[in-house]
């Protein structure tokens, strides 16, 4: 099988980075372009930054030459870490000159014709892009994953959302460092200290659940109705944000089994098309009475899924549990990459077939 | 003035020592005598463990020699850091001998002739002792003060349930090792770690302010009518906690700047009292975007305020905001001083007078 | 190719773990069975303590059922995690009836008839076994690996030694806290702090190097006469190991290049044998100027390599440096793994033949 | 008494905040002055970046108007906490027009007419004040004090070389986070971490031991000759160097005891003269087996002393030990406070008189 070459835009950050990683030995994906500010621009990538996950960056990557991400190519797939002031501009120009972007940018979330996308979630808002098309004249596209706090919630929200009807979600993040980006958070704002503030972080994941579970149909989009209330804190921890809800039900559930049986059991698109960085279960619920932590469980299913525990009773709203979710994988960079896995397999990359079907 | 003899119970561990502390220069109280189990009886203080605050012990107290806690003896007024295990029978042990126990400890706080007191909030809960007294037959009595996460949580909650009426309180903490003792916390279980459980506290943080808030009159105790839901957490803090909460009214103030008025406002009997180690101000409100933050407020008001910050619209219950306390000066041995303080001040220490009236 | 059965003595702590972990998917080892104190036994192994390593524990090892350290069974491999103080008898007692001892504890490492191994550096040594099979009597045998911090620093002294003849050795490490166990360094020890003293290390790491490079030919040990000065300090760092050393040779390289040269092309038995857990370079040099790094270098090579980092002229010694190593891998059970897996190997596990030879 | 009036340069960054908050209530000096870059003058200095220490910033701090480093201004005194590449014009500037300027920078340390000054070390290298008043042709002049681990080291330094001769000293840093300025070390970078390098640290600490501890006479300056190795490392600590020191002397001292005798009976000049931010003792000897620890040690002494902890033999050197300081305390804005506090005692500030005399 012939390959779908790839770009990344913003290679050299610490999301960049998380792409090289994950498509290091990709299936269907080959990484055949790397692009950063014009700062960067013609060096070599080993040359630029330190790899800032774990071991040396790899070799293949390092020998590439970094190139602008002004200089827009001739390239089907591109992912986009860039940061949110450069994003809405370059990612229009690559959309304009016909790639898919898949991106990790808030820049186009709001956007009512980008699809904001999980592929366990909303799949179907990938009908989004043919309206955009359409719409802007664009011969390629933009589609973009949620911020990392709303992305690990998400997948419990639906599970739960099909079957009881979500109302009310209060949500308190305790959110890692890596979300930040590198340099990002001074130590001395870190260590032996909590910061009770995300600048923008809040609104984002209050907003981006009612666009996720909306609905799409007929081409008109009607957001859902659920009230989401959320407070964000940065702690002292690498990767992984742990994540504390209440939520209440239009229909609640009777039982806490029956609420875990439904988180365990929630299966979708991505696992019935076994996308390669699919998790097989994209729920887990683990049974530690002091679960789920980060450093403990965060590398479990490739970080691809969300960890869910502690799932007990509110005394306010209708029951209360703890979600963990691996911020720069499936938060971030891996959130990006299923798209994108999910894109190719229905065939929406330009001049590739699809590549799998049910 | 002579100063009122007070002994301290388990005057080795990391609360014990933190009274010794407070208590160093303190105006009205002079620690005579300090106990122990009996593992530690009969030896220097200075001579068993370490002394975990800054700096090295006091050389007075270095010099006392521990006495076992089951040796009780006849002192007006006894602080106790026992464990949660040992505390129940001793301090019943030294009340029956005509002590007045002030008690950090958990064990008899659901007792309901039990004063659970925090002196700006239900004052006048000391007549419980009263009836104390005479049920039980004890010469002396137990008095005791909250959990470290209701304490911080009650002065801002008791100056707004006065105003507005509170219906609703969902708390989530992100708490200090320091309230875990001494080892306490293993450091593989919190270093780049979150534990999204702390055994117990859940629910003395439902329970305990329904106490505080509840009304005692003509001798009956009517708990407050408040739905509290709280999720607690452990974070890789050294010392003070920090809690977000969302509250509903029973009559909703108007906006934010009221809110943020009328906390900044409360008063209560403490600082008109002036009591020595009464905060001028009991509720602090910053402007910082990003605070309170433990490292940097902690020390505020010699860590017997409760700092507030980020009072906000919450799009579930009415309101949401940050809150922050040091654990084991105001949430433990300080908080055990200011009720002992108010208790002189009035006169109910056997043996003193009055020292503050009005 | 049948496997060696293998047990693991003190299979519930960190180090026992982290030999389960190892030899999970081990080609030669197969767990058969798992040991732990008396208050464990009878129990599976999966409803005893948490697993301190990344994800859930394997479920073939939660199934097993926890035998006593003290029913001495028939398996001839068998590694010890064992504390220092359990050590002694237990591993005596396996080794009489037959097994093969692989330990990672303390207590037998001074045993002039023990071999303290690191395949790289001493393989000879490993004819103790014989001397201790006759002086002795047992029908098994006892081998040791030496402490965490001498067995990374060991690798680069070995390959220096051979060429330049050390003289004298100035070392100071900051020890990860996994080095203590669980639970081990408490965390108000550790956070915002550093404790710069481990009860017995630096005596360790002041005479262990000295039997590793010492002589043993015709049945004579002669240590090696090399001065070595050790101050252990505790950092919070989760796991692996930062040396500083500063070297005096008896015949100095002339360039910093050439020492680089000299640990680069450093290559030992194990290499040779290709042994499954072998690094391929047992020493690597990293470029970076602020490098190593235990967080960003520890699982290079899995966790098998010394890294030696910053290589320069010291204006007291000769030349300084610094290396890291993971400390519960090649530092612990994976150093033992090494050593029994270069025993198998050779022929010496008893019932089983050589699996390699050169 | 009439106080002197001083001005602080760089006062909006930690080292610039920390000394506003050392002379917050000194009784010789007043602040009249901050400054910082063009950047924030005009502003006030309570709207500029927040406030690094524990509380708020003082309210008269501020209500201050930041002006700018390059409006020089008519103040006897002036605290430089200028980074290093602003701090050679600027501080040349003010000496220029009358200022004596006393710097925590490095960029005159290595002038031969500037004093590196610690005033328990070396308080007659203030004689070179005049040299360079003749040879440049400034009316003020500029003072600097070495950098934090030259510090905290110097006083043991020059305690021991008094008695016995320096001729080697290995020394190995963990050295804290606030040295690195704000934002400084990245988070990222430091969790979980070690960084064994920072940039330019170790040639400082090999070098200016030997100007501190070099005689000055007649006008003519030798340096020490004293080998000075070291290796710097960067911890995860808020505050305070931890240093393992290995020494060699001309004629060693006979026992532990001897040495810990000799540090703990070093006084100085600043002791004799009582200087208001003179510790009474100005190197403190910890019992404690595992200390001293940063967090633990590093405010006693209001953090104007060196603690040394664990002497004993070193078998390369003669004896090893362990000593720590407060680094943005002793180690930078102490450390110039108490070089003008020798100035004003001696008579050394234009326009006024001795304070102090002997």
């Amino acid at each position: 099988m012939e390959k779908i070459p790839v770009g990344v835009l913003g290679a050299t950050g610490t999301v960049g980075q998380r792409f090289l990683q994950l498509l290091e030995e990709h299936p269907w994906f080959d990484v055949v372009m790397v692009a950063a500010s014009d700062r960067s621009a013609g060096r070599k990538l080993g040359e630029i930054g330190r790899w800032h996950l774990s071991g040396a960056m790899p070799e293949r990557y390092a020998a590439m030459t970094v190139q602008s991400i002004d200089q827009i190519g001739d390239i089907p797939l591109v992912f986009s870490a860039l940061p949110g002031d450069v994003a809405g501009e370059t990612e229009i120009a690559w959309a304009k000159a016909g790639s898919i972007v898949c991106s990790n940018a808030s820049a186009h979330r709001r956007d009512p014709l980008v699809p904001l996308l999980v592929p366990e979630v909303n799949p179907d808002h990938i009908g989004l892009l043919e309206l955009q098309r359409k719409e802007r004249g664009w011969s390629g596209g933009i589609l973009t994953n949620p911020n990392c706090t709303t992305t690990h919630a998400i997948l419990p929200m639906r599970a739960l959302h099909d079957t009881y009807g979500l109302s009310q979600v209060l949500l308190v993040s305790m959110q890692a460092i890596s979300g930040a980006g590198y340099p990002g958070v001074p130590s001395l704002d870190i260590i032996d200290n909590v910061v009770p503030y995300i600048g923008g972080e809040e609104d984002k994941v209050e907003w981006e659940p009612r666009k996720l579970l909306g609905l799409f149909r007929d081409g008109v989009f009607i957001e859902a109705d659920i009230a989401i209330s959320a407070h964000c804190n940065r702690v002292a921890v690498i990767d992984a944000h742990t994540e504390c809800l209440s939520i209440k039900f239009a229909h609640p559930p009777q039982s806490v089994d029956e609420i875990t049986a439904t988180l365990r059991e929630f299966r979708a698109l991505p696992q019935a098309l076994e996308l390669p960085s699919a998790p097989p279960e994209p729920i887990l619920v683990t049974e530690a009475v002091d679960g789920p932590q980060p450093r403990r469980d965060r590398d479990v299913a490739n970080g691809m899924a969300t960890i869910v525990g502690r799932v007990r009773p509110c005394p306010i709203l209708d029951y209360k549990l703890v979600l963990l979710g691996h911020n720069t994988i499936r938060g971030a960079a891996g959130g990006s990459l299923l798209n994108a896995e999910l894109l190719a397999a229905q065939g929406h990359i330009p001049g590739f077939a699809a590549l799998r079907d049910l």
